[in-house]
């Protein structure tokens, strides 16, 4: 990314209200490591990405306290974080800032409630019952079912339904195409084998400063609600199913699933396509790798990979057996045999 | 879920038209086991729940015939069928009820055919050549491509497509977000290594009371048609692709994948992220467990887990294993040497 | 599919240009070879496929220049692609050609730039300083949000998001539901534990000729591009992260998912439930079996399966092995005390 125009690390510094060391070099570009060119500011988190930036002849870079470099460089407690100001000073993300008012082609229930500083955009549908907090941004195409209500400063992103009796508090993100408070899949057999609908009468609830990214679905309870507490952060093609609870300031990547009546402590991480079966419990702090299915119980702390679910370094020393085991089970073969000649040779 | 006024359990037991042993207690909620309080109904399909709502000091509770509580009790052949007919007595889902019409905004071939009694919600399109039975219930934001047939009483939710040829049976279920019908994927290279797309002048045909949840694909057939038979439930996100024949009944959790041509018997079951290969046959009964991939054929009645697929006790007794495996190793290690050092001294 | 009028197997070559062998015969369908009978054209990529439409009955078939068969035939280079002709000549593809002008229920920015001949679908929305090239066919209920580029000859199907400063080029088809652009995962924790998102300032490009499927997602790079090169086609339910380069006619299919800043060479293949980490690099040509995990680098032209990742042929001795594996450890242990007993004779 360009800057308007070149500044002085000097200057940068400021921005940051923190010291530089080094040459008070040009800055043209803020980029990534693997971006980093002449002219570039980027930043590292550890010395692996240094080298990179040090390699791609970075100008100046903004590193951890207890890093070293002779490039010309700002320290920081958390680069990435202070990376992320410079990126909002220079670059404000500001397409949206002009989104205002309520469309006159959406369609909103007399009986709906709606904050002050709205926006909602063309076709939206608001159904009966539903109230909207202040300062929201609904984008067009955006379908709220009745009886949903929804906290302030909240974005909805296009094609993405809210469904009735979801809660949805302050500050919430969601992203294109979720669907957040669908039915929960549920079904009792008959004595003829067909299938009877579990009515879902439950809810599901959001809490503050969530961010649920695109085409995820998170269902409602039977009864009782689907919770995702403060601070969780779900990716695209996300499934949690009806009836979870998910803790504080989890984060799960794209195309996990966690299955009905799952209780996930807080700051649990998710890897990509991890699997949680139902009526599981998931301890805080647990990492899940991507991949990992997790069948039974996972206490607070551990670190698991792979399915069936294994510590991580049984996994990976697995992985080395694994990869030589026709070629052991040859040799376990050899082993037998020998084996059989000497008691054979014994007798 | 309170009830409006509390009902004594002799009130209740007459609504399912059966008897009740104890007292007759005040029952103010009807709640899942794990939600049980006193005043609640609960219901118990095993003595694993019954024991949980005990715990949790439920004041009555709906059990299998053959199970013993000191509760207050209702014995049932199927408990949570009765439990699911009472929240529909005291919770009828009435939120859709007054969805009558067809919208001014909804834009409808002229060459559509649509039934009595149909709601058509705003800014839904219906393109040419389309029929829709009586009954049905096409929410605000459908989009049904032209040569569509949807028999009666079916409901179809925000931001679903119908893609063109497509044949919906009666009391058919779409939730939002799903496409059904879209293009298989299939392509053909040339030798000039370019991609060629195969034409998919085919259908889905999906027969009555199927459920479709949330976000999931069910692609048309090259030539022929994608079937899913009579009964099927199918959860979010869940892909079926071009060509499969998917028998009466069958149950797939969220982030299964089947693909192209795979024939699947009635009654099977797929639980979450499961994958099955393409041109393969899934016998009648079959289970496949959370996460497993079929890259065979599986016989009628299997019970698989896993990837490679296990039987379910095969993968138990590897977990206990591959858990335990560099030590294992280890062990195998030790005995080559000391097996190798015998041999030398029997020389 | 039924053709109009039957024709002789000589009317058709005709139309491929190419010799036929055996009686001419009549034709009156064109199918697959599971569906051939008495009357149908068909085509076999390999002898498997041959015997499968002779035992159906097929009256003549289309088959590799190497293939014999009894039945009346057409050798071809590549039967599918000449298949495809005949289905093309026969079926074209023609629910849309009608589709033309701009609906006025269309929301269109004042400062968007429309090409000549396209087709803009009721309620899609196209915002401020997007631009789209000629004979683009953007299907109702599309929603564009600012600064897009789109190219020439392009099909965007109902419910799709083409989300800030993404570039798409020319003939690119998009189906439903799918999301180009959206903010790519990524988060800073502070030293509070809160999360803060990282500004994604960057875009998504989908370079010439690539297909995408119904609900998947590519994610735009924080800074820099997400870039899809030409040729390549995405299945249903397909995540793409931010950062990702994907290089020339890729194939991924359903539900297959890459993380952030992975480098995908050219011609590679990923099957089904696919997982790649981030900041990998994957050769070209290489093949991902279904629900691969790939873990670390992969060369080019490799061929692996399963997770975690292994060369075929070993996963596939693996399986022998690992179905066997309660048994062969009962032998270890026997093993094991055997050799512990020969030790104590021994000594």
């Amino acid at each position: 990314m360009k800057l308007s125009i070149p500044l002085k690390l000097s200057e940068i510094s400021k921005i940051l209200n923190k010291n530089f060391s080094g040459n008070d070099v040009e800055i043209k570009f803020l980029t990534g490591v693997e971006e980093a060119s002449p002219g570039s500011l980027t930043f590292a988190k550890s010395n692996k990405f240094l080298k990179i930036a040090e390699k791609n002849g970075a100008s100046a870079i903004i590193v951890e306290e207890n890093m070293e470099t002779t490039i010309p460089h700002i320290k920081s407690k958390n680069p990435q974080l202070d990376f992320i100001k410079l990126i909002k000073y220079f670059y404000p993300e500001n397409h949206f800032k002009d989104l205002k008012g309520i469309s006159k082609t959406a369609k909103i229930s007399k009986n709906a409630i709606i904050g002050k500083n709205v926006y909602i955009g063309d076709y939206t549908i608001i159904m009966g019952n539903t109230q909207i907090g202040d300062n929201c941004k609904i984008f067009p195409h955006v379908v709220i079912y009745p009886n949903v209500k929804i906290g302030n400063n909240c974005v909805i992103h296009s094609f993405s339904t809210i469904r009735e009796n979801s809660e949805i508090g302050n500050n919430v993100v969601i992203h294109n195409g979720s669907v957040i408070g669908g039915d929960g899949f549920g079904f009792v057999k008959d004595e003829n084998g067909r299938y009877h609908k579990i009515p879902h009468v439950g809810k599901v609830i959001v809490k503050d400063n969530v961010e649920i990214q695109s085409n995820s679905c998170i269902d409602r309870a039977p009864y009782g609600a689907t919770i995702i507490e403060e601070g969780c952060k779900i990716d695209n093609l996300v499934q949690i199913a009806h009836g979870c609870k998910i803790g504080k300031n989890c984060v799960f990547s794209s195309q996990t699933g966690i299955a009905g009546s799952t209780i996930v402590g807080e700051n649990v991480i998710c890897a990509g396509q991890v699997g949680i079966a139902d009526h599981l419990k998931i301890g805080d702090n647990a990492v899940l790798f991507a991949k990992t299915g997790a069948a039974l119980k996972v206490k607070p702390g551990e670190v698991i990979c792979g399915y069936p679910p294994l510590k991580v370094e049984t996994f990976r020393r697995n992985y080395v057996i694994l990869k030589r085991l026709p070629e052991i089970f040859s040799e376990f073969k050899e082993i037998k045999k020998k084996l059989k000649e000497i008691e054979e040779k014994n007798e």
